[in-house]
């Protein structure tokens, strides 16, 4: 195909015109269509339904070391729960706390505990008169809303196909004691997939920030989701390479089964140095007698160990394999080589994450609700909601059948052209 | 029996050489037993033990609103939910919000909210130079925690039979605007069991704070927990009084299932105004992408109705009532008349409160660790810790047997009678 701005008006004219006869009969179909969220199908929660079983009323509701799951305590969670997302999340038993259902959960609790205590001893941040994160971007929509929420300023660093710009982080961080964190999708990022390079993570743990309260909130999200039996990322354990570089407490890591069990009923947990547990280990204490056993005791008995997980992540990967390879070969056929747009090609996680021309972003959403296709807004993968090229797309091909998807990308690369054709000309 | 401090000093050595006697006995037995928690025993988890079997894999796990209860997604809750904890608290479904397992979670994230981003509006509670609550006295240890952990000054307010003074909170919440707050467990009180009259919960709802952002924190952890079923505690509804009287938005009403279902497992609420539910759920959606709907089902599917949870709770108060009347018989037959204690004689709730002499509480408890009692902290049902008068001791029955409260109680008695001669002998 040739590139579009190298076409003339006129063909640029035509071309538009046979494109909006095509965009006007899908719309007369009616659609209703969704690739706005990275949540799970049917089909991938039913891979889960064993897990209603394991527990009955003739269950053994008793942990390994005696705890009665019914009743309240055991303010870290059941050993046998901490085992198994401690593997999950490569660090030894004693660096991991359970939760309740939401890693989400866990990480405002982390800002909100920061804002209202400090953290490790320093300065509660709502007493300081600034308090800065870098957000790598494009990023996690929900991460930059909590930021934003606590008033927390947003400095965007670019992320690269190795991770973020680590000479930027170096810099930012040595030199502003008011940045006190960065947010981190280490492995298939949501939403460009990539996964940080070793040099990248040794980076992190290497970095010698301005602020002694610093912490990199490390959120492992997609620790196990990969798409390929064969072709998986693989990066650096984060907390033992800041342990190696003298940085113990400098890391927070998140985890959680959302998207290995069911994403409203996981169970989630913080793994972090000793003196970051204990700090945290406080503010719990004050807010719970502890989180929900019999779910953790649920977990384990239905996954056993790691082997489990990974066996459960492939069933995942073979319904989700398909859909992703749908939409990326929809975008290559429709999209190839006419120069308005690029897309990642993830081995994992929820995301692709696309590029068109600078300006169109949001135009192409727009266009594409016009049809019934509902996107991730523009520019929800900045802070402040502020794509500064207005160029960045984030799609989610989890939820709707391919069969839905393939119908979904025509309407997404529909938009795509017409936008695109209405920024040329306007150059011209 | 003729009153300790009539007693000769010499009838006073007799008789505490006897008890010395009796005590030394008891010690060598070697004896564990726990009255400090109001934790449900083995015995009244099993009364949930067939919610273990209401969902399993064949199981519509699809709410009547057609939500799959597996995945993301409702903030506030399943509709059936909404509607089982609305009757529990007694406010139409519109006004209540479902949370996690623990209502204790639901009262530190509101008053932490408050801190970080004000209530409805108003200054965040962090930005100010005094942020005080007034405590009932006696009342819950963990209320109080939550307040001295976030750095309010707490303010003693003496709670009465009929609830707390309510001429001196009148006077102060309409004098100062720091007060923003009062802690209250309105029905089978923690510790004391007394339950508001219905001019107190009048008065409350009559209110005229200085402050516009002060509010009830109103902790019915005890709404249908009752000991007789033909004698019930009833107060008034206080989110309907303070509608009526012209403020609406002056209270938050905590509740969950924590000791009707299973004490780690439960599902809590939060009931209010339209405008504070906002205010929540402003806070939620940045913290969460909702609670666990699936334990949100189990609950419903299991209890059906209130009448279902009436039921239930009929059959936890068959299994506490002969507990606080083993611990209120011996209390009767070997303290009564000798006038060195008062107890309560609750209707319901998990505790039976125990006055002594002054500056004998802290030493009874201590003396009864001796011989392998635990007891709640002396000073505990106070703020920091501590008791202006030294004399208060919450008793809780719920855990041990029957059996083992008869041993726990009698080293109890043993204990008060000693401290209690050791007190009266400095005073000769």
């Amino acid at each position: 195909m040739k590139p579009y701005n190298k076409l003339s008006k006129e063909e640029l004219l035509t071309l538009k015109g046979n494109l909006e006869k095509q965009f006007d009969d899908v719309k007369k179909q009616g659609l209703k269509l969704d690739m706005s969220r990275g949540k799970p199908s049917k089909e991938q929660l039913d891979l889960s339904t064993g897990m209603m079983d394991v527990l009955n009323s003739t269950s053994n509701l008793t942990g390994s070391d005696g705890t009665d799951c019914r009743n309240y305590g055991v303010l870290d969670g059941i050993s046998e729960a901490r085992n198994l997302l401690a593997d999950m999340s490569e660090v030894p038993e004693r660096n991991i706390i359970i939760y309740g259902n939401s890693s989400l959960n866990v990480m405002f609790d982390t800002v909100s505990r920061a804002m209202t205590h400090g953290i490790m001893g320093s300065t509660p941040w709502c007493k300081l008169d600034s308090v800065k994160f870098l957000c790598p971007v494009p990023g996690y929509d929900r991460h930059f809303a909590i930021t934003e929420f606590f008033g927390i300023e947003m400095i965007n660093v670019p992320l690269l196909e190795t991770g973020p710009d680590m000479d930027m982080v170096e810099e930012l961080v040595s030199k502003d004691a008011a940045i006190k964190g960065i947010w981190c999708v280490p492995k298939y990022s949501n939403p460009t997939g990539i996964s940080y390079s070793d040099e990248t993570v040794r980076r992190f743990a290497h970095l010698k920030p301005a602020a002694e309260d610093f912490r990199i909130f490390w959120d492992n999200a997609y620790s196990i989701h990969h798409l390929y039996e064969d072709d998986h990322d693989v990066i650096l354990e984060i907390l033992n390479e800041c342990i190696k570089a003298g940085n113990p407490d400098m890391v927070f890591k998140f985890i959680s089964t959302s998207k290995v069990s069911f994403p409203g009923s996981g169970i989630a947990a913080l793994a972090a140095s000793k003196g970051n547990l204990e700090d945290a280990r406080q503010y719990m204490k004050m807010q719970t007698i502890g989180h929900d056993k019999l779910n953790q005791l649920r977990h384990v008995r239905f996954f056993k160990d790691m082997q489990g997980m990974y066996h459960q992540m492939e069933k995942h990967a073979a319904i989700l394999r398909p859909k992703f390879e749908k939409v990326i070969e929809v975008l290559d056929k429709e999209l190839g080589g006419l120069e308005i747009g690029s897309w990642t090609r993830p081995k994992g996680g929820y995301f692709i994450s696309f590029d068109g021309l600078d300006g169109s972003a949001k135009a192409i959403v727009a266009k594409a609700k016009e049809a019934g296709l509902i996107m991730t807004d523009a520019g929800a993968t900045y802070p402040y909601g502020k794509d500064p090229h207005d160029s960045n797309i984030r799609i989610a091909p989890s939820f709707p059948t391919v069969k839905e998807l393939e119908e979904a990308v025509k309407i997404f690369v529909l938009s795509v052209k017409l936008i695109s054709i209405d920024l040329i000309l306007q150059n011209k």
